[in-house]
This record gives structure tokens, sequence and C-alpha cells, in this order.
């Protein structure tokens, strides 16, 4: 159990937009929610996963939605009381804590704004380790857990709450709500009890999140190695190219940012060209025509000078960045995850390979 | 109080889809789901408004969506049970009865259905005296009730509970998930008390349906009045046009039935023309360039033999038919209805006229 206040929440919301591998949202909106309510109710309450109680109902709060329209639609401030409220009410039971779905800008900095807001303690775990676009493509689904009932609002007050059959009817219907009150709205979903979420969540992501922050903060202290290594080496990221950012492919689709960046080689890599293709997050990286990281495996762009991470919704004309891939949580390598979350999922025709077996030979 | 058999069934099922005018669905289909269920659980209990406590919860439960799609995806079993549950559960209050939401050849049928197998009471009134393509549009929106809570399930068994914070917004978020799971789903909305029935309900509905089926079903006894004669004379009904169909353009956007059918003079009307456009439901007559009648009054077209109703979903080229108008419920004639009802609402850009003065000097 430790507090959580504004120079924790700073490299948070760096860190976790790092593993948001290109999507979860513009980490700088995410910190202005968080911070907003940190500074309103107080520091927040980080709990270890092994200190929440095996009965307790815990609950992950996000925003679901293309990142790209959070940016310019408001999150009110009643979202997380009424989300706690419909699912308080749907149990019976009181909500003991809040947890995120997904490492990202947005959705690892809303629930810390929800539990300084509620007074309510923030779980050290999520769904994913990283994030991916949709609501399925979690840890607990592997779990045969159900994503209902699933509580929905917007800023204006709507109100929905789903019981589906499968996973999948979950973000149908619940994408085509998000759609229907404007692309962007708050969520609760995989209320679970505190026994599941020690068995299925991917424990620490916060503070991981935070170290990967601290350290991108500090890169430039790096001692006798380049900033680039060191990044390399306190991520455990693979170098898959160096590149300047020559064009991109962007459509908002069914509430999703679909795209592709294209990239010329600069530093080592002059001459050579690479893309990478998004679906919110980085599906694949594709370097001299061969692929050389997929989905699950995170794929993550940051600026070669800052190693500040680049979503896919602030790519732009010009952009040097470093193409990297980190390995992903060893639940999404299982046959099931890859269901959920391999290429082929994405209608990527390509068998899933570990980074580390790309790479082999490679940097890092 | 009275008993709903078979033979009742079958006459509210022909009152009630000439009263759909044009929409409501297909009174066959909707006729042996209600058929299917009395023989099988027994016959249903019909009553008076003023026989329901004040304190009573009932509950409209309709079927939304296209009627088109209706006629080819199945309605299931279980679907009145799951709505049951989901309104008593969020109440916290057993449901009393089901009532209709509106007239028409499946909503005034699936109400009986699921009387008859959960062994309730079916109220005689519903909420628009006609049928109406979208949800808020029922006497209970002008009476301020809310729709919300809104139960909605479909025949896989997804559950959706909608608040909202207007009816117009109900519509839309129902609307959105409607198309999800494929077209048509079962609801519940505007759950409300005795009291609330009996103020802004249309009363006697289904046995003003029953009696205008019994009517159509005898029609040809009409003694020394021709047929056509007898049936304006027990419909109220203003002759618009008799002609035969020559065109029928469709469309089937956003799970409404858009469309216009085209009619050539026969007999009286012989070298004249005229079209009915309609969503889902009729909502103007034209005869030679002259708009004859406009929602909410109702636009109904029957068979020039028979004089059974024709749905809009039933329409085809050569079939011949009388164009008949009936005057609507008094409320919709209000500011208040037209707002929501009127032919503006709609995109037809002329002011509502009470049918009996665009119709004065004419037929009937």
């Amino acid at each position: 159990m430790r507090k959580i206040g504004i120079s924790e929440i700073e490299d948070i919301a760096l860190g976790a937009a790092l593993l948001g591998a290109g999507g979860g949202g513009d980490p700088y909106v995410g910190k202005l929610v968080a911070i907003g309510a940190v500074k309103e109710c107080g520091e927040v309450t980080l709990l270890d996963p092994e200190e929440v109680p095996d009965d307790a109902l815990v609950i992950p709060i996000a925003m679901m939605g293309a990142p790209t329209v959070l940016a310019e639609k408001a999150i009110g401030g009643n979202e997380y009381k009424t989300l706690y409220d419909m699912v308080s009410r749907f149990f019976g039971k009181k909500v003991y804590a809040f947890l995120p779905i997904e490492a990202g800008g947005v959705n690892s900095m809303l629930p810390i704004a929800a539990c300084a807001r509620l007074g309510l303690p923030l779980v050290d775990a999520d769904g994913m380790g990283r994030a991916f676009p949709e609501l399925q493509m979690v840890t607990f689904t592997i779990g045969g857990m159900s994503a209902s009932p699933m509580a929905l609002t917007d800023e204006k007050g709507n109100c929905v709450i789903f019981e589906t059959i499968t996973n999948k009817w979950t973000e149908e219907l619940a994408r085509a709500v998000t759609m229907s009150c404007g692309g962007s709205v708050s969520v609760s979903l995989y209320p679970m009890t505190g026994v599941q979420m020690k068995q299925y969540a991917v424990k620490n992501i916060v503070t991981r999140s935070q170290k990967l922050g601290e350290a991108i903060r500090t890169v430039k202290d790096s001692g006798s190695k380049t900033p680039e290594e060191h990044f390399l080496e306190f991520s455990g990221g693979f170098r898959l190219f160096r590149g300047k950012i020559v064009d991109v492919l962007r459509e908002t689709r069914g509430a999703f940012n679909f795209g592709k960046v294209v990239l010329e080689g600069i530093g080592d890599y002059k001459g050579q060209s690479a893309y990478v293709e998004f679906q919110n997050e980085n599906l694949t990286a594709t370097v001299e025509g061969e692929i050389l990281a997929t989905t699950p495996d995170l794929i993550c762009l940051v600026d070669t000078e800052t190693f500040a991470p680049v979503t896919t919704d602030a790519l732009k004309y010009g952009k040097r960045v470093l193409v990297v891939g980190l390995k992903c949580f060893d639940l999404w390598r299982t046959p099931a995850g890859l269901d959920l979350v391999g290429p082929r999922y994405f209608g990527v025709d390509t068998d899933y390979i570990p980074i580390e077996i790309r790479c082999k030979g490679g940097n890092s």
C-alpha cells in the first residue's frame, strides 16, 4: 500500500503511454484529468493485488471509444460516481476498489481520477499489461470471466447496463451505444472478486508504468551508455527501426482509429523504409518488407530525442521516431490469448512469432 | 374483465393491423405467436384500465425494429420472462400486468403471447392508438413519463437496460443496439403505475381492434350498403383514393422501412394518380399532387375486395387497394403531440391539418 500523488501520476502517465503501444489515448489529456481530481480530492491509495480481500468486489473503470474523439469531447466529473452506483446497485454490494482495464495514456489515468473522487483505493493490476482496441481483449476473458454486467455512462448522464451471452457481444452492443453517444463513453466491466483479480490480472502494472515513466524522464542521465542503449535496457525493448515519418494514413471507422504510418530510415537505417499498421494500437511493424513484430507483442514508437512515447493520434509528418518492440504478458502467448489478440484476429495474415525469436540476432 | 381466446385473437390481429396504419408488422406473424402461446398456456384475461390498482406496476411489451426483419428472424419464447425479470429486479416489485405499446399486427399480439406464457393479465390500453416508428412517440411522453428504465432482450439472450436523460436518447441508444442484434428485439419500456396508465393511455384499444377486425371479417354482410360504404361507416374512415399499385420503392435503413407506394386510379379514380410515403407507417397520402392526409392521422391501405389491411411490407405491384384516412387520438393533435409525430418531425414540409378538414366535402 502506498500513496499516489501528482509526481507519481506524471511518471505513470508517461510509462503507461509507452505500454499503450500507440493506443490508450493521449497521456496529456489523461494526466490532466487525474491531476485535477487529486488536487481537488487528495492522493490515492494504491493497493498491492495481494492486499485485496478475496471476496471484495473490484471493478475496472475505463473510457471506451476512439482516443481521437476523447481529445475533443470532455470527460465530466460525475461518470465515476454513476458507474459506482450502477454496479453497487446491480450487485447489492459496495465496490471495494477500482482498477485500470489497460495500460495507456488515458485508461491508466481515469481510474486514478475515479479513486480520488470517490475516496476508493486503486489496485495495482490491469487486464492487458498494454492497451488493446476491443473490450473482450483482456486476460479476464481467458480466465472465462464475463464482461457483464457492464455499466456504461456518457457525460450527458445516459446510463446503460449490458448483460450479454459472450464478451464479444458485450463489445458489439457497447460499441454501438458508444458511437451513438458521440464516440467516447465511460464504462465499468468485468466486475470481479478479489480472488478472480489475483488469479488473472496483470499484476503491478501501475508500478511498472511509473518506473518506466521515471526512466524515460531521466533517460539522459545514462552514464557511459547512449540514451538509446539506456532506454532499450530499462524497457527490455528490441530496436526495430529508427526513422522519419513520411506518411500517415488515418481513418476513424466504427469508433476505432485505423491507419498506417510510413517511415524513412535515418542513422543506421538510412536508405531503408518501414511501416507500422494500427487499429488504435500498433498491430505490426514491417521493415524492408519483413515483419519484425506483431500483436500481441507491444510495438511502440518513441521520440528519438526524449524517448517520450508517440501515440497513434500524435503521429505527424517529419517526426523522428524509434520503433521498439516489447514482450507481451505471458498469457497472451497461449493459444487462447492468440485467438483473442493474435495477428489473424486483426486481419493480418501471419502467424504470431514471439518478438525475441523474430528479432534473434538483431539489436538489444 | 373478460377472456381472450383464439377467435378474439384472430379479430384483434385484423383490426390492429388496420390501426397499424401500414406499420406494426405482419398480422399473420403476430397472430401465430399469440395463438401458439394461448394454445399452449391458456386464454388471457383482458382488464379494463379502471380495473388496474393505482399503485400496480404495469409495463408495455413490444418488438422493436424493422417489421420486414421480424418476418425472417424468429421470436423465441423466453424473451417475455426475461423482460419481466429485468423490470421486476430493477424495481424490486412484481409486474402486475402487461399492455401493448401500440396497435399493429405484431405489437398487439406479442403482449397477448407474453401474458399467456407468464399467466399475467393484459390491460385494454396502449400508448399510441395506432402504430408509430420511434419509441418516444407515445402518449406517455406527452404525459412527461420516461421510457426509462427500458429493458431490451434478443432471441439469443443478450440483455440491456437503458436509463436515459430523454426519451429521444432512449430511442437513439436502443435503436443502435437493435441494429447490432440483427434488426429486431423484444423490449419493455415506459414502466408505469396504474394511475399513470389511466391518465395517459389510449383506453380500450384492444376492444376497438377486435370490433374493427370482426367488422372487416363480416364486411360482406352489409345489407343494403356496398361493402365499401359499410367499411367506411364502421371504421369512421375517409376515402382518399382507390387504385392499383404500380410502383413500390423500398429501403431498409437504420432499422426502419422507408418507402413510397405509387397508385394508378381505378373506378371513380380512373385517370388519377396518387402516392403514399412511409417510414414503417404511412406518413402522407397525396392524390393528384394534393396532400389529403398526414401523420398523425391514420393512413390505411386495405384490399378493395376483402378490406383486409395491407401493411407496408406487403405492398406489391398490381394489388388493388382502397386508401382510407382515420382520425388519430385527440392527444396527438395538441402542440406537444404534433411536436412528437407531426409531419415536420418526419421531414414532410407541410402543416398538420386534421383529416376531417382536409377532406371536407369529400367522401364519407
